[in-house]
């Protein structure tokens, strides 16, 4: 009752005393993981209570966290390993989605009881934040939670991905490894959705797992799935069923990559995102001179600083959200943990090294 | 003299019977090599005598060719192994510089005694040759024979890569490896020319060949010059001495590749050319995903067929031929080799894969 009191406030005056309205924050605790050094993630960090500060100033906004990804950029960034090093001590987790409990007096955009994705944010993985008002996205309570709290990673990359490299028409071939990651399966539902074909490589695996593993890949829209041992043999290029695909997507490296490429039409392009094999991607110079290949990058993390509050930024997560709303685009197999049994987490994310084919889940408020 | 009465003719009118003027050729020889199956160069080509056919074309025109260079192409072309196969029996020779000698009856942009450069032409390497006007661009005499005789491939390949991936601006940095390659010291000229500063990778070899390789290249304009090892622990790049390269053109593959794209800024693009290492270029994958490296090819033959005749491709030639012409592209160290004695330079080219140091050319009128 309080909260729509001030909401209604909030929205009359831009030019009441914010001081007044922080004070609403006093006693407001947080449970968060902090880490005081970089190292590996088991050891290194803790779960805290904190309280909230006393105030908060009139763009902020008080976010209860509902919902968090463990990513394996949140990992590496425990490790620091990953390109970019917070200040210590820190918390981890990147993405996550929340409702808004307070706002401060400038804030126009949400109002309390909004559901919202913070974006640039570190610090996802505790049960409240304070964040600034232009750093939050307001979602559409009907999307799965656990759908939506990713938008800003995995959908969002393979909306690029097939976006921004090669201008791509109905029926035309995208090729993708790892098509079983969290990204690949998002790059399958978004092509099946573009009408693009999509041909898809997994490594291989005993059976039945393999045959289940295909099973579920095709469901979500995938137009081929092979081992790298059947693409290596496969006649869908030669034979005229399939055009050459003329993009590329590669999260593996290695031998991986280098078969990939070797289907790719004259002319086209391999977008690198990820290297899970940890092996360079080797490719022989005759690829670049005489069937005029391309290699690039993606990094979403770069995408999103270049992008932020662009016109182009707020389409997709518009696209993203509707194709989440109307089931295009599901959530990867996954599996949700209390915030209290993070460790339990950590020590699955570091030995396997993300190959799990399931996605952690943090639940904020257990 | 009948010669000059021809041309007269020519231009007084277009209407004039072409046959008649075809009838000039009867008994007019050509000196040619040919190759009748694909295989070692020095077994499988031969020297013949053949005559010109009896006329020529109202569009057509005849060339002494004087000098043709002897390019890794033209030896793989022989081989087979060159992605483009001509149809047997044939000619090899991709370039070469001669004079016209008599004209078909519509030709309009060039007379007898114009030095001339064919463009889309194979079979350079004999002493007359009969071509389309439209496949003829009319050079300066002034202009060194060893020199113009390539302008097709080296330095266009430079003036290409120099102007097509990367905008570059003056002190800008580019870097390449094979730097003493013929490629290579275009490379250098015309980079020293447009004020980039340029560093250049060599293979190592004994003293004093190796302060003289460097002092040769310096003097043709290399900002630095070092081996694989010296660039693995230079610091230039990283005290401020230079700023990052932009661009780095790769003729060698493997390791080097792996060396000059680690040296990169942010965003910069490696352009692949050629393979004389014989092994596949490595990437980390970090390089594509947080450094935004991207990897490009360049072949010569593809821009020249998709610009024959362009605007662009004028200029391009223009501009070289006046840089020749000034002396600020000369030909690399060459050696020049009669028509008759054409195995030996097979010979030497197959068995030193092109690494020799110099660049062999043909005298065609001997």
């Amino acid at each position: 009752m309080y909260l729509k009191l001030r909401s209604v406030l909030n929205k009359a005056t831009l030019l009441v005393d914010s001081e007044l309205f922080g004070t609403i924050n006093r006693n407001m605790n947080t449970r968060r993981i902090v880490f005081e050094e970089f190292g590996d993630p088991v050891k290194v960090t803790k779960l805290v209570d904190d309280k909230l500060p006393d105030s908060i100033a009139q763009e902020e906004v008080i976010v209860k966290m509902l919902l968090a990804p463990v990513n394996p950029a949140d990992i590496n960034t425990i490790q620091g390993v990953y390109p970019i090093k917070p200040k210590l001590p820190s918390s981890p987790g990147n993405e996550g989605v929340g409702e808004v409990i307070s706002v401060g007096s400038n804030v126009t955009n949400v109002v309390p009881g909004d559901r919202v994705v913070p974006l640039q944010t570190n610090g996802t993985w505790q049960s409240a934040i304070i964040v600034n008002s232009s750093n939050l996205i307001k979602v559409d309570k009907d999307i799965d939670l656990h759908t939506i709290s990713g938008i800003k990673s995995n959908p969002s990359t393979a909306y690029r991905m097939l976006k921004d490299f090669v201008s791509l028409n109905e029926d035309d071939v995208v090729i993708q490894n790892g098509a079983n990651s969290a990204c690949g399966q998002n790059v399958i539902q978004l092509a099946h959705y573009f009408k693009y074909k999509n041909v898809n490589i997994i490594r291989s695996r005993p059976q039945p797992d393999l045959e289940n593993l295909k099973n579920h890949l095709k469901s979500l829209g995938a137009t081929y799935v092979f081992t790298e041992e059947e693409l290596r043999v496969t006649n869908i290029f030669k034979d005229g069923t399939l055009p050459k695909p003329r993009l590329a997507l590669n999260s593996v490296g290695g031998k991986s990559a280098t078969e990939i490429l070797r289907s790719l039409d004259n002319g086209g392009i391999m977008v690198t995102y990820g290297g899970m094999s940890r092996e360079p991607v080797a490719i022989p110079t005759s690829l670049f001179i005489f069937k005029d290949i391309q290699l690039k990058g993606f990094w979403m993390t770069r995408w999103s600083k270049q992008n932020i509050g662009s016109a182009e930024q707020q389409q997709m997560y518009h696209e993203l959200s509707q194709l989440m709303k109307n089931g295009y685009l599901v959530a990867p197999t996954n599996k949700t943990v209390p915030l209290g049994s993070f460790k339990q987490v950590l020590q699955n994310s570091v030995s396997t090294k993300g190959f799990t084919g399931v996605k952690y889940f943090l639940d904020l408020q257990k």
